[in-house]
């Protein structure tokens, strides 16, 4: 039996199984629910031990466990593939939250499970449990297996890249499989081999020492708030391209072939209008809207803050202005050289007649999988065999941390195997998953080891 | 007996009644204080009355009562004179505040008197009282009075505009004459003869409906913040002129003579650095610092509001953007008119990417009296012969909405004759009022009663 019958044909056991995890309130940001969480945790360690994982075990952390495991008997010949994906869930209630059924109760209608955490993420780590029983109790494991299945992810992986960082070594793969994303659509697989980082700064505008009165000073006085709304006017050219010098000096250029594989996944203006409520366009004239919000950094402002903006009339000359503005950035752009350059820029052009300062909050490093890597070649074979369809490459506009903390930390490439869809409502009332998914997802994860080893092999 | 002689002989006794009524507590924003703040509207009601005032009465508002007094038997061939001032006064605590001396019980220390209202108002209010005293017992009421002191003036005259309207007819006068501003210095007294006006507005920019993330729309959407900046910085030319087509053109020209006048208290570069702690000047380049925020008009950000303000990160890119923007108006300037220019100037200036709307919240009339006028000739009389020095002419940067009422309800001559300094701590602790200068305020009124009816006469 092969181990995608041997899926096939334990189909309703494995829907059983995912039905009892999503039983488990693992809600991460509710202190009250820490129980639970741990719970889920021990629930996934017993399972991986039912299948024969030879280690597992739940690795405290100064928040929730963190579920790791090992399974390295297919040689030191074999490549070693490290699953992530995570145990916790966002918050739920049926009545607040005007769900439909019990978000705790799983409920099948139509061949759509219905529960919170049943497509974010809980569905798709139980089909690499099912996978890896598949392959174990048929033709036996094609690669070595790392397994870390986390319980913060919906608390931003709060101590996450502390175990990175601590089992460095022992983390060590040859590609990091993660299933945590959404495909193009049911029937079109897809794969975000591209990933955009982010530098999240402040601008600080200072004018008078303190506030004054408008009828004392105004007039005289380069208002801050109209200082920093100059400076934020000069961030971008009038066609909407970045006009900070050197912004776009490390984007790796978008080749034709590129374009023309991003194109098949297009966002046409009618999506665009739908989910924006806005009839007209902007940004770079040049670049497709789904190039926009995906292969092409950017400079947006977050926030803006001056002066008095409570109801009524305040006569105020504000001391200082500030404005929060965030540059999500593709590779091979560096946060901190682009915080380097905005900061640059900013001091150019800020007037003589106050002064500004800009800080750096937060930065995350873009990522991007080649898509001719071994890795990437083999999740290409792992569509195609269970979706009966090539699957197209897409690039996201969003960042996930931990991609990058991967990539970077462990210098991995990281494949984004995802089986969900961005319908299905993974944050909101009514979460589900397809169940024909989770089984595709299952079949995809089997062929992905076969192709990984074979692939790895020539 | 000379009025004037008359009043210097019973300047003790004039001290001794301003150390009464600063006695007592009447602090209109306290509602504990209600009763003191009747109290001293009382006090007044019976000084009148002790002079001989034959209608002096208590009127009930919804707030704090008005004290309105009349003296009429100068004749119908005299002018009238229509005196306002306030005898409530701002907060004060010892501790809180870091009084040297307890706020409500008078100290005098090298002919100063301290005590809350001492300068603001109840110095000026009882001066016109020791005028009209000593007046009537010696040569008799030149001009007819009519006495408005208001138990309001620190919490925004709530009920003054109301009390005007119904008593339009019976406040009928000649000139209206406020003791409520300040001198340019102790030496050089001065005449405020322009306010300026006010047009507060709301610019509001809408982008997308709802905030979106800034990972999945960001360089599609044309960022409200960044649009309201583009607005904004539009809003002025590079000189810092306002660049709204038609702001300027109800604006009666800086003729040479005025200016000229102006130019007699100048504000030098080191006085601006030292209030605002700058080194570079802004503004238009044709007027002086001192024309600037008293004869010209401006246009200023109060506030500005977008986004996510709090402490960190949020890669939110906003629905929508807000600026408050006030313009300080000067004769013939309308501030309806003022706004109806500045929301076609933004529709005009808003980018077809996002949409705008500018909301009216608060006008205010620019007030100016002709310095040619009977009035006015009478009260550089005045202050000529009480200070030995001809008063300098100065505009006011701010406003003071009673003055445009009176103005524009009452068609009044309004001519604002203060005696205290702007260094009197009229808001703060430690509030003061050389008692020099209210004797020489006293003088001063006498004189500008005098001065009245004889101008008046030919």
């Amino acid at each position: 039996m092969s181990p995608q019958d041997y899926a096939a044909a334990h189909a309703d056991r494995f829907n059983t199984k995912l039905f009892d995890l999503v039983r488990i309130p693992s809600v991460s940001t509710t202190p009250e629910l820490a129980g639970e969480v741990k719970r889920a945790g021990q629930w996934l360690v017993d399972e991986m031990k039912r299948i024969g994982f030879p280690t597992a075990e739940l690795i405290a952390t100064a928040g929730h466990p963190i579920v790791y495991g090992e399974w390295l008997t297919a040689g030191a010949d074999r490549p070693t593939v490290l699953i992530y994906g995570h145990y916790d869930v966002q918050p739920a209630d049926r009545e607040a939250d005007g769900w439909a059924t019990d978000p705790f109760e799983p409920v099948v209608k139509d061949g759509v499970l219905y529960a919170r955490g049943s497509t974010d993420d809980k569905g798709p780590v139980v089909a690499h449990l099912n996978a890896i029983e598949s392959l174990v109790n048929t033709d036996g494991l094609p690669v070595n297996i790392k397994v870390i299945f986390e319980g913060e992810e919906e608390v931003s992986s709060l101590h996450l890249g502390q175990f990175v960082a601590e089992y460095k070594d022992r983390l060590s793969a040859d590609a990091c499989l993660i299933s945590d994303t959404s495909i193009y659509s049911a029937e079109q697989p897809s794969i975000v081999y591209a990933l955009r980082g982010l530098a999240y700064m402040e601008i600080h505008v200072q004018g008078p020492a303190t506030d004054l009165h408008s009828g004392g000073f105004g007039g005289t006085v380069h208002n801050p708030a109209q200082a920093l709304a100059e400076i934020i006017t000069k961030l971008h050219n009038p066609d909407g391209a970045v006009s900070v010098p050197g912004f776009y000096d490390d984007v790796r250029p978008l080749g034709k072939d590129e374009r023309d594989e991003l194109a098949k996944t297009p966002w046409t203006q009618e999506d665009w209008s739908r989910a924006t409520g806005l009839t007209t366009p902007w940004g770079e004239p040049d670049y497709s809207l789904r190039e926009r919000v995906s292969a092409r950094p950017t400079l947006e402002v977050n926030g803006m803050l001056s002066g008095f903006t409570g109801t009524g009339a305040k006569t105020v000359l504000p001391a200082k202005a500030m404005a929060k503005i965030s540059c999500r950035l593709v590779a091979d752009q560096e946060p901190r050289d682009i915080y380097e350059k905005v900061k640059a820029y900013v001091a150019q052009i800020t007037p003589p007649t106050v002064t500004s300062d800009v800080r750096l909050l937060h930065v995350g490093d873009p990522a991007l999988t080649e898509r001719d890597s071994t890795a990437m070649q083999a999740a290409i074979d792992a569509y195609t065999q269970a979706w009966g369809r090539r699957p197209v490459f897409m690039r996201e506009g969003g960042s996930i941390p931990i991609v990058s903390d991967f990539q970077r930390e462990l210098g991995l490439p990281v494949i984004l195997m995802g089986f969900g869809l961005s319908t299905d409502g993974a944050h909101g009332p009514d979460e589900h998953f397809r169940l024909d998914l989770y089984h595709k997802g299952t079949q995809a994860i089997i062929a992905f080891h076969q192709a990984f080893a074979e692939r790895s092999r020539t």
